[in-house]
């Protein structure tokens, strides 16, 4: 694994910051999908599928006696787990949940802001040879907890026509109302606009291939999407004392999602960063997708050698990593030092998988630098606020004359307007 | 203006909402800008700037003396107002200012969200003709109530190579540190990936004309961005004790904005429909925007007459308008009825101009049908949230099979392996 400078790793990742040219193909196909989608409805989902899936579907929803059939075909020490993290997924987005609030002034006048859930959320799962029932709980538990009313969920099926049944007991015990057995952009289509099966909806979150990103981009505007995940990554802060077998088991677990995932290490030992490497790539030898890793770790792995934990975290702070695991001596000490990050895990025993499956917190993150300005996914995602404004007339007439010099300084007279006909009604 | 009834209304907004093309020779400008800008910098900004705005700039910032002279221009009643506006808009927004917290669970459990603020963020204030200080404040003091480090404001000079006194003066107040004398696609290129002179941001806000939108729309990703918005909108709930000189007042401020904005009124009273018609063009004749005014209300205003307040309800949480004025008797026994508005408006001495000026909540709402999914501008969203997770050893003993199971699953076995060294280190 190759160990360089911040210097030598900025300078890289400039190199490669070029700016792209957009993906026209890819838009054309997703633009026509999206298109014929709205104009004829199930009959364009079915052929679509029936295309990129290989099979004509006779019905779009999953049946009771399919969730029935599903419970029986998993075992129970999996139905446990998910039980577990559905447990703790709950525990932790329920403390996320917002109240409306109100404040009183003086004169009458109520001010306040009020919290409402969505009225409906789409949520897309992947399907196809990759199953995640994690990716269910994540999304489906703090829609819940927000109170949206209609929770739909797309996947599509595998070759059999039947959804993974992992993924359908995470769905009955997540509380997803509907799930749709249909995927890609035709799904995204028929979420944002509605089919006469398919039952529109004001936001669409989940992860999905490149089609699905750009039909969600597409869609954005006319309702809500989640975010567009870019490929996932994990930063690990180390010093002496962390032990090289853990951190690089933890950096494998990210490169395994995806050649373009990006496994970094920064650490304050020379010593440690070449056991380290060592030990990345004796572990990587033992992985079943071994091919994945390699590619993964050649292209987007390094470790990087700093003269200070300050330097460490300023490195931190500039790539605003999606995971970051700081696994040195008090970790808790430095967490005020961190600021951009989607999900910090401290010390030894909080490596990143106890996060993407059973400690609570969203596995869901904004990847790719965007955690200098975006969230986790969570409760406040199926929510939304309106402000609340109640002046009594007198608290209106002590504010008159503001307000039209305001507006009448933005040259907006009607607003100014808008003011007097009340002076006007109260001095009669 | 014209009387319909809903389902008249619904039939003409279904015939507006087909398909748009995508504006391309739009893009293809705004592109060519951006690439300009990211490649040349200063040197483009201020090409671009002698082009769109007629001057070449000497320096692109405001100086200390500008703002001293700024202050001397405006009246002391405008400073007053502007005083006044800054002091409610302050004591609402620090109720939104959201903190970090913790829970704890059992065998040094430890899970957190760790609320912080953007590093940085740049605002777009509209210039040339119009001058609106009051879109400086309500953007700039909930990222000063956030604690965001550094606030950049761009505005486009005027004829004379100065920016609005007005302008200038809210920027100082809200807490603005530094001010660009730049508009357009250029000014948001520059703020996106930074110049010799503009330091880049890692969110933009504000409102500006098409290209100002579409650069912000491209620049997405990169950057975040609040939302792009869509021509204003007013909806008033009014019964048979409303005073149609009031309504047709506030639905005028409204039309004045823009010949795309839309003002509707919805009634439960035929007789008070009649009278507000009426009203509405008595009034409209006064007005300095008559020509907006009268196109807007022709295009877009309609008066709705339902048989219930239910009805009437219904018909707003479908619409989600940005502004909502409920001018019915006992409006505040209403609200739990209302999911879907940007900021709603009680009784009748709560008119919309009061909200935009002076009230407290943000102006900056979410347009065209967005509150069914959008909140306000917020000091939310100037800050954003990390996971944080400590496991003790013990603890993540506990779960470790059910992490692996779940890992399995899911075929994702380097995060099992993760788990595993942890274990194997422990029996050791």
């Amino acid at each position: 694994m190759k160990i360089s400078t911040v210097k030598e790793f900025t300078d890289e990742k400039e190199q490669r910051n070029r700016p792209q040219q957009n993906d026209v193909d890819l838009d054309k196909v997703v633009l026509e999908i999206i298109r014929r989608v709205r104009e004829r409805g199930d009959e364009a989902v079915r052929d679509y599928t029936e295309k990129f899936d290989g099979f004509r579907l006779a019905d779009l929803i999953v049946s009771p006696e399919e969730f029935a059939e599903a419970r029986s075909l998993i075992t129970d020490e999996f139905y446990a787990a998910i039980c577990k993290a559905k447990h703790n997924i709950t525990a932790y987005h329920e403390v996320q949940k917002e109240r409306s609030w109100f404040i009183n002034q003086d004169k009458g006048v109520m001010l306040g802001q009020k919290v409402t859930p969505l009225d409906s959320v789409g949520i897309y799962v992947p399907g196809g040879k990759a199953a995640y029932p994690s990716t269910v709980l994540m999304n489906a538990i703090p829609a819940t907890i927000a109170g949206v009313r209609r929770i739909a969920m797309v996947t599509p099926a595998q070759a059999n026509g039947k959804v993974n049944p992992h993924v359908l007991v995470a769905a009955e015990e997540a509380g997803v109302d509907i799930v749709y057995k249909i995927g890609g952009a035709q799904a995204i289509a028929a979420l944002a606009y509605g089919t006469e099966t398919v039952q529109k909806v004001v936001k669409i979150t989940g992860p999905g291939n490149a089609y699905v990103a750009r039909a969600k981009k597409w869609v954005f505007g006319d309702v809500a999407i989640d975010m567009i995940a870019g490929p996932s990554e994990i930063c690990v802060v180390a010093d002496e004392t962390a032990k090289p077998a853990f951190v690089a088991a933890d950096l494998l677990s990210q490169a395994e999602h995806d050649e373009r995932a990006s496994a970094i290490c920064v650490t304050t030992s020379r010593e440690f960063a070449e056991a380290l490497s060592k030990e990345v790539h004796a572990q990587m030898e033992q992985l079943d997708r071994k091919g994945i890793v390699e590619t993964s770790i050649t292209d987007n792995g390094r470790i990087i050698v700093v003269d200070s934990l300050e330097e460490a975290f300023q490195f931190v702070n500039e790539l605003a990593p999606e995971h970051l695991q700081l696994m040195i001596e008090n970790p808790m000490e430095q967490l005020p030092f961190i600021r951009n990050a989607g999900a910090i895990f401290l010390g030894n025993y909080s490596p990143e998988a106890l996060g993407d499956y059973i400690a609570g917190p969203n596995h869901t993150l904004p990847t790719n630098g965007t955690a200098a300005f975006s969230s986790p996914l969570g409760v406040y995602d199926f929510m939304k606020k309106s402000s609340v404004i109640h002046y009594s007339r007198q608290a209106l007439q002590d504010v008159s004359d503001d307000i039209i010099t305001i507006a009448d300084a933005e040259g907006l007279t009607a607003h100014a307007n808008s003011i007097k006909v009340r002076k006007a009604d109260e001095n009669a």
